[in-house]
């Protein structure tokens, strides 16, 4: 099965998942608007598709459970776009082509929409049709790579790192924990579903750290090169606002180098967990191909 | 044992627990300060004092379990009242007699110490010393009654009912979300960590219901009394800010009427089931004591 066909067969379970326990499990309907607004503005849902090609390259069965995995992934995706576009945050209007929740809703019912879709991915997780044990290892892996000690650690580094230069070891530590954290979570969460052993959870995370870092340093570049139409947001935003990024630590040149040899060293581990295992790693390596400039 | 008793040996063990896991598991020093800051700014742990004090009249052991269970609640309700004093939401710059967070420390920091403290009531929750399946239980729970059907759908009706004349049901409605749930998930946590069956959990529901709408009441109706010095808060918000009370659309001697009523069922409560059940009421008889005014 190709990655276009696997997107679209498997990725509208996962919306159904996720659009289902929303509207059932919402008592205000304005929130719930509001919620589904930016559960609907769609984007590729990357985070989701990881995790599920993941348990396919090991060839189990996706089963309900890890739709509803997928599902709640993306529903802490979703709510961290919410309160990073904030005023107070990142103050962006524009997100995947539409105006941002708070444009929409305002900025208190965009904050509880946050909220919400972090307590209920934490609610349809606890309740999914999962194995106990597996469901509290999930739980705990994704609180923390979610959590303080993860994405909203690296958002806070992010913020507070604004105003002056950092060193490139600062920026990695920022999008490690920022964007590298939950995309770690969709990899080693698909292992733990596909009821891997603890040695192959190390290998994902490794995989998991080079496209953290190939997916941070694409977006830095996509920032300099694309125009808002084609990537949905208001681009060059980080030049104008001084922000850290790869190309202005790096240059534009070495940033493009440091891509591809992320890209190139994932490409290897996924040849390698291809030998060791019983583990087909075609469809990861198409996701591989898409992060390519 | 009496309540001060009570309260002086048992919640720094849940303070323990709730600032030991804060400072071990969030790795940004500024945001953790933002965290452990409204955390330290104290209150009266009535939550975790309420959820213990079940466990303890149902005669069962104060485990670690119990106190981590405390202190994950606590987080809960701690993030609430950050995300709830923020300017875009009820705008509070005084909170248990000290600024609020986004005061000291910004409104991106808040935002993020309130994600940051959610996060790690379930990273707390699900990794606590506890046997699976209850853990799993408390996880369903606490999700159900602090998210989008619970106390976020709360605040959020809250806010839009803010600049119309609310009917009783409909303020009974956002109180029952906004305070009383969190409140529910208290007692009802209490006691399942007891081990008690469902019907004595629907017990524990009902008094929670009881105990929930008097302790709005008696909110609504010390801001028209109290000084802002005595609650640690601005008071007379609510009429300035022209909110639905129950001192507002009952009249206030009706309201206080209204507040007995409460705690008169509550009380009754207690005493059916000190005589049906293994369960000494004396403990949570006077906390209702301490809510009459």
């Amino acid at each position: 099965m190709t990655l276009a066909e696997f997107q679209q067969t498997q990725l509208p379970l996962v919306e159904a998942e996720l659009t289902d326990f929303l509207k059932q499990h919402t008592t205000d309907p304005r929130l719930a608007e509001s919620m589904l607004y930016s559960v609907a503005a769609g984007g590729k849902r990357i985070r989701p598709l990881i995790l599920l090609a993941v348990v396919a390259s090991f060839r189990k069965e996706l089963t309900t459970g890890v739709y509803q995995c997928g599902a709640a992934l993306e529903m802490v995706h979703t709510y961290s776009l919410i309160h990073d576009d904030l005023p107070a945050m990142d103050d962006d209007a524009l997100r995947r082509g539409k105006p941002t929740n708070h444009v929409v809703y305002g900025e208190a019912l965009a904050i509880l929409a946050g909220d919400g879709l972090l307590t209920a991915a934490f609610q349809l997780l606890s309740q999914a049709q999962l194995a106990n044990d597996e469901k509290l290892l999930l739980l705990q892996l994704l609180a923390e790579k979610a959590g303080s000690q993860g994405m909203v650690a690296g958002q806070a580094a992010d913020i507070q790192g604004e105003h002056r230069q950092l060193t490139l070891e600062e920026l990695e530590g920022i999008h490690r924990r920022k964007t590298g954290d939950l995309l770690l979570y969709a990899f080693v969460a698909g292992g733990i579903l596909a009821h891997q052993p603890e040695a192959v959870l190390q290998q994902l995370q490794q995989l998991a750290l080079h496209v953290g870092l190939a997916f941070q340093i694409r977006d830095d570049l996509l920032d300099i090169t694309a125009t808002a139409e084609e990537v949905g947001k208001n681009t060059h935003k980080d030049q104008l606002a001084g922000k850290n990024t790869y190309p202005s630590l790096l240059g534009f040149v070495e940033a493009q180098q440091a891509l591809v040899a992320e890209l190139d060293a994932a490409e290897q581990l996924l040849l390698v967990m291809g030998q060791q295992l019983v583990f087909e790693p075609a469809l990861l390596q198409e996701i591989l191909l898409k992060l390519r400039m």
